[in-house]
């Protein structure tokens, strides 16, 4: 099977519906953004054994590599649009291809995101996809909108996926029907959530390298510091038999996790309270942004705890 | 140095001026296209050992990098924009980021094309690049629109890059001041034809995979035939003195050429006769578009020849 023979059997079994052109030509043509709104665009390249295990599932391989970039839209309140698919493949496996791309363009369907164009070389596998939604520019969720005194919210559970990575590198993989495996890797985008966000929350980013390293890009942006309450941190319920240091490494620094983290002002804490996020996701409230510089975690009785042991993933540290 | 380190170092040196938000958060925002124009979109992965040599200039790799994907917003007719960047690095080797990034960052400039995201990591050396540009919708050069008795017309000369591969797989490198180096290390994405073939040429594709192979994506896509004159093929000056199969092989299944393959009615030969295109990319007329299915290469006098040997390149064959 050749390069285009590939592209066709996996990748372009359907036509694009809301694009002007989709997979064949030089380049894809998009379809215009509906009126007052801008397109946002957002890029990643996943590589085996650095974002995944060499033997992940192929479709559960295919959902990630999508979630991720969906996620990126979430955390900007953008409305999915489509997107490009860069593939380096070390071989023509078509059990492979079938299961990652059904994998791809299931979740791809669930989010009415078109697939409009890629690449396919022979490589070690990487995959590399650029994702574009739109949404109103003066309403989209950036990072450096916070402002001192909004509240602090998180979507959904923290740490599952830091777990089953833990227990994987461990020798001690969790089985494939535990929830942590599920989270590692079928996570599901806020892309609902962040919509609903617009026009309530000042700022956000999406949880990829552990809350706390999230929230300091946040704050780095905003030019602020931050209170996060512990008991407040919505920790993943399969965490509670582990001691507290593992609790909190995995539940503020873990990564993975591909939650919602915002920011918004006190008199939008009913109305967020109300958001039920798609699923799981409903946002949780777990501190404030602050005037003063740096990053505290307070106990229960409001003692602050050193968190300098939990610093976030960084590629080239 | 770190990831955010690096990006700012040697990626995000200023703020981007045409885009509502670029580097720095989870998504980047678009400036609106002219009006009448929609977003062009294409994506390329290029990895070392496949794409290019493991001991090339990394300046004239960060170059090519971006020529590669400004060669097909030229061959759709659209207008630079703007590009995200996905590269995985071994390491963080300071001066190869510093040339990378200058050779990119210059082309860039050129073309008045923003460097508007990107996502690093450790991994392969691999570079992958989505571009973004803006065109009239109804006056793209789509591969589909070639119609039977539309002159066939090529940019610049063909064959000197694949000269330069050939023979460095043969053991004998050209030195790097030889023009073919230069060809294949640097080529000039045909921009600024493209842009002035809008409303004259009715099909158009970039030279990438040789143009005899190219030429067949095109007659595929537009449901024809075609007819090549060899003797009016630009050939690479610097290939006169090989025997002639090596001169056809080159020029005609080479590869890496970057120049523009189009399609126009013979109403506008005068015209295009007329263009210049940038430096030496004058387009030479070489042919025919043809109801009849199939790719002939006729010969001085007429006779056609077997071209089955000039297969195109295809990574997973």
């Amino acid at each position: 099977m050749g390069e285009f023979e590939l592209i066709r059997r996996f990748f372009a079994a359907a036509p694009v519906r809301r694009a002007r052109l989709g997979i064949g030509d030089d380049c894809a043509l998009l379809a215009d953004c509906p009126p007052g709104e801008c397109l946002a665009v957002s890029t990643d390249l996943l590589l085996a054994g650095r974002h995944f295990f060499d033997d992940v599932d192929p479709a559960s391989l295919g959902w990630k590599s999508l979630a991720v970039n969906l996620s990126d839209l979430a955390a900007m309140g953008a409305q999915p649009v489509g997107f490009t698919l860069a593939l380096a493949l070390p071989s023509v496996d078509e059990d492979w291809l079938g299961a990652f791309s059904r994998g791809l363009l299931d979740l791809a369907a669930r989010h009415d995101c078109e697939l409009l164009g890629g690449d396919t070389t022979r490589g070690p596998l990487a995959i590399g996809i650029t994702i574009f939604g739109h949404v109103p520019p003066e309403q989209a969720l950036r990072r450096d909108r916070g402002r001192a005194g909004d509240d602090l919210w998180v979507s959904g559970e923290l740490g599952s996926a830091a777990l089953a990575v833990r227990e994987r590198l461990a020798g001690r993989a969790l089985p494939a029907e535990h929830p942590a495996r599920a989270r590692l890797e079928r996570p599901s985008p806020r892309v609902a959530l962040g919509r609903s966000l617009l026009g309530l929350a000042h700022a956000a980013i999406d949880l990829s390298d552990g809350l706390l390293g999230d929230l300091g890009h946040l704050c780095e942006r905003s030019g602020l510091g931050a209170r996060i309450e512990w008991p407040r941190v919505p920790v993943a319920g399969h965490l509670a038999a582990l001691p507290m240091r593992d609790r909190m490494a995995l539940a503020l620094a873990g990564g993975d996790d591909y939650e919602l983290l915002f920011s918004a002002p006190r008199a939008a804490r009913e109305t967020i309270s109300r958001l039920t996020g798609e699923g799981e996701g409903r946002p949780c409230r777990v501190g404030c942004l602050t005037s003063e510089a740096g990053i505290r975690v307070l106990a229960a009785d409001g003692t602050p705890w050193a968190t300098d042991e939990f610093s976030a993933f960084d590629h080239f540290r």
